[in-house]
């Protein structure tokens, strides 16, 4: 079978009922860390692979610690199997600690349209007038940016010439840099993939993510993604960081929110 | 030592390092089902007592089942102790069978201004503009209503007289029958005792939790509360919900997601 190199990045394979092994690719990583929404996406192979439903339509992660690259293992705890939904507890292991705990609940979506939808909460120019980040430093360890393409709203990153917006927001289109139409485990990463929203509020540094919690809307049609980004308050070290995610058809596929700690860079 | 009604309703007495007993009180009742607000406050007292940082900052819910008053317990696993944070897995326990799984971050917050803060996401109107429900039907089993009082943005239910304003929206100052300023465990109930959005938008009926996730922004001053409640679409039988909650002097205190099954009513 012949697998995409997101695909290939994110497999797990069955160990035993509540075991799949997986090996984290050192090609997602954000200097260092591996990115939290990559972590997700692999965690959601095994959780939807043990799963009688098809698709991970909620799930809460909690980051405890820093993956890094290399075998590791997602461990299953089966909560609850209903007709319409089931709920599972997903852990992701290496060297018998726990990094990332999730709540997952699989259903199956049916490709029809919403009863009601709001529009996009910001408008976006089109690709032609937004801006690429130049190629990150070899040594800065980023290797994530060369596996996608984001192609940001100007002012959302004018703080990259240090002219920061005044406020929490990024908004860029998104591809993986591979042919590959985003499926639910693109969405997983996509959600996580922004530079932080504080940057254009003048924030700086690593900002590690507590808790993020994202849902799966309707299943993206192919093209790009379209991701805006927005907080609501900085204050005391942390900040709220909300993606909306856009399709190609003008669809809302998936609806994130994380609190994270404001970086001391 | 005196405690409130609501402070009563949500004990949880310590049975050892990672058991603590509660009792589930009839008075939070929504026709049957006990309010999930109303347990997460529960949870989050065990995970509070057991943790050596003071707030509950981040907090995931998974709704497994429909809980009934009584005794029920809260197990703990700690998963992670920080400086900044500790990390908690809680599930409250009935019957030997999991209700409700949690993810808990806590962290001691500090009463300092935001560095930002956006303003609420809609306006509402002083409290003698706005609209009480009328008192339920006993027969309803809708005991939750006598613990607060709700006053609403009038048009967000419209859908009482028939008159529903066409999209997911309700927003109401709250605040506890009884003399009580808002606590972090008032604000853990008080992200889900909103009617659902969708009955604005025309639905009806019991509309389950699915997951739901909150982070405590700031402690609350004395007062009402403001809650925003919103959603941004509505499909395949499910739909979100987000709550924002303000208080007396203006700060975002609190803000949730749900997804939620539209009911069938």
């Amino acid at each position: 079978m012949w697998m995409t190199k997101f695909d290939e990045a994110t497999r797990a394979v069955r160990v035993d009922e509540n075991t799949y092994d997986v090996l984290l690719d050192p090609g997602y990583s954000i200097g260092g860390p591996l990115n939290g929404g990559y972590l997700m996406a692999v965690l959601l192979r095994a959780v939807v692979d043990a799963s009688p439903h098809e698709h991970p339509v909620t799930t809460s992660a909690q980051f405890l610690r820093v993956a890094a690259p290399g075998p590791a293992q997602v461990r299953l705890e089966q909560l609850k199997e209903g007709r319409t939904a089931a709920m599972t507890r997903a852990t992701l292991i290496q060297g018998g600690v726990s990094f990332i705990e999730t709540l997952v609940t699989t259903a199956t979506l049916n490709d029809v349209a919403p009863d009601w939808s709001d529009g996009p909460s910001a408008a976006m120019p089109p690709i032609e007038q937004c801006l690429r980040l130049p190629a990150p430093d070899p040594e800065s360890g980023m290797t994530l940016n060369a596996q996608m393409e984001l192609a940001f709203d100007p002012p959302t990153i004018g703080w990259l010439d240090g002219n920061p917006s005044g406020r929490p927001e990024t908004r860029a289109h998104f591809r993986l840099a591979e042919p590959q139409d985003p499926d639910p485990y693109v969405l997983a990463m996509a959600v996580d993939v922004l530079p932080p929203v504080v940057f254009s509020a003048g924030a700086r540094g690593w900002a590690p993510t507590v808790d993020l919690t994202w849902h799966l809307r309707a299943l993206p049609a192919p093209g790009w993604l379209t991701l805006l980004g927005s907080g609501r308050m900085i204050g005391d070290g942390w900040f709220d960081e909300d993606v909306e995610v856009w399709d190609s058809a003008g669809r809302l596929v998936a609806q994130s929110r994380q609190l994270a700690r404001v970086g001391r860079g």
